[in-house]
């Protein structure tokens, strides 16, 4: 039987030898342990670019997977340091809402990881991702109860991201990041929208735009929304970027108005 | 005995989303599977990169091993999906040229990936990497024959790669990519060359240029060529960069003249 | 039981073809082995960087760890090739430096890899790493002893970072390298430091300095100094980049002054 699965999710970059470090401590601790790196490359302390990572990726893996994930700019403060179980899953990161995605998953179970017994001493008040939340995330994987890792809490705190507004006729989102081709992720959900609406319409940035089923659906340069992979509303341009066609990511709004009825 | 070996080429870019997907996909359908990253940085659409990449690394691997390949500028249309086995390897991508040199090995088969039961549904049509090649890639690293995950065809895409020309006492040939360090492979074999000329001189870009045998014989800062790590010429400069010296990579010309007889 | 750990440090470039082929041989020649990417991303043949990422992760990794570390611009040079023990781990790579830290070590025993029949033929004069480097780690993780692989030397290249001076009541040392925040880390050593001057104050390119514990302890956008995750003095801004704060890297001077009697 194939040993238990970590991923790791950070800011450190890739090539980084804190990326490293915390990989000799998992297998130090853990060495059954099969480790996959989800990203180094988050922007630095960019929580949400954080949880739109999670978002996408958490689910794909087996059931059973232990998901690290640190991006601290909080490192050395009061900030707790969480794992949360919800939906066979099990996550381990700050208290900053870089692991909201896991907090909204119905019957999330959290815990405070309070329990100095565990962590890997000295602890370096600069590094907790090596220190405190590998050595845990290992304690985990292995098989120990959350339980058994710290106090249930019930005020994590919770995902960074800006909601969607969902009204009787339309829904109010936002772009949330781009990927490296310039297509750009949004807070608004395909399958939300159609329970909501049957048909609608996307605008983005105050334009109406189309909808595509595939980027080879769309005419070269135009500017089309499109059903995502991760199950978002997509923003792209065939062969192009729609992050330079837009000239910005982040915020910029996406309004979908129901066409039926 | 350890799980089958899959690799991993890809232009998502490192750290992207897309690529820790492709592996809880590849991971929940093979538990025991063995995933190696060759790389995700090939530029994006690039089909040519990432055929100069398959051509260095894919035979250095486990008789065994599955190659997956996704470089897919066409995802979504009606461009085929392809599994390849060759030289004891399995290839599995898109049908736009990428699996080239696994499609020029003697003996190579080819199959249409035109079995949709195997598929993860719903299938994302921004996303076959996912939800199409990882999943029939999986079933053919454990085990499962070509001929069970689709049609055999004998009108794959070639390879896009430019062919060296060889004539009685001289070859043809050009520049396809260059390394990190600036050094630049071609299409001309060096078995090959050596078979036809027994001994040959080249010139680059209409220059003449002194041959050796490795970084360490050329003065510092001269062009020269040497026979590249991967079996093919490679046109290099000593403690500096053959990509700068030139000012362009690809297509740069190459000629080998027999200096025998 | 796990197979053998073998962790990779190279300047090749994340998702370079050669690292790929360096992978290849390793699971070719020794198919149970685990690979870890420590780094790929170390400065063109920047000997001291790879230096300093040894320092900082070689000693995470489990004992029997096998250190596999290429940054060689001597290749196909008479520089010669090198097994390191030391502290429960081995390391292999060239005789330039870049095993500095192993060598260091107490009881650290050294071999010259004179031993053809254990390379991969042919041997391509520029990439020993695929071809001498990686067979040999292969059989040394597989579990061959250090003599079985070369001849015992006592001569090694030692390391090329600059040794920190400790004085009677002050130590001089410098920065060495800068991770992705742009926290500077130096060649002084936080223990030797306290052992030698009890209570001490830093000043960084002639401007002293406030210790703290942590970041979160910081001024925004104050230089500070604080005890690394590393064991070494770090230069940190909070919340930004003491890299860019001080315009340099490499080579700017740190003295520490005993503050007791």
């Amino acid at each position: 039987v194939p040993g238990p699965l970590i991923t790791l999710t950070t800011d450190f970059g890739a090539g980084s030898a804190y990326v490293a470090q915390v990989k000799g401590v998992l297998l130090s601790a853990l060495p059954t342990a099969r480790l996959v790196d989800v990203t180094h490359e988050l922007p630095a302390h960019d929580i949400a670019a954080a949880e739109v990572c999670l978002r996408g990726t958490a689910f794909s893996f087996p059931l059973g997977t232990t998901h690290l994930v640190v991006v601290d700019p909080g490192v050395g403060t009061a900030r707790r340091a969480l794992a949360v179980q919800a939906r066979g899953m099990t996550f381990v990161g700050p208290d900053n809402g870089v692991l909201g995605v896991a907090l909204a998953q119905p019957g999330a179970r959290v815990v405070n990881l309070d329990r100095p017994e565990l962590f890997r001493h000295p602890v370096a008040s600069t590094f907790h991702g090596r220190d405190l939340f590998a050595p845990v995330a290992a304690e985990l994987a292995a098989g120990l109860d959350l339980d058994q890792v710290g106090q249930s809490i019930t005020d994590a705190q919770p995902s960074t991201l800006p909601p969607a507004r969902f009204d009787v006729d339309s829904a109010s989102g936002e772009v949330l990041a781009a990927d490296r081709f310039g297509n750009l992720t949004t807070n608004l959900g395909v399958g939300e929208l159609e329970r909501c609406f049957g048909d609608w319409q996307a605008s983005v940035d105050g334009r109406p735009l189309r909808r595509c089923a595939t980027y080879g659906d769309a005419d070269r340069g135009d500017l089309v929304v499109l059903a995502g992979s991760d199950g978002y509303l997509e923003v792209a341009v065939r062969e192009g970027s729609a992050a330079e066609h837009l000239g910005r990511v982040r915020g910029v709004p996406v309004q979908c108005r129901g066409s039926g009825a």
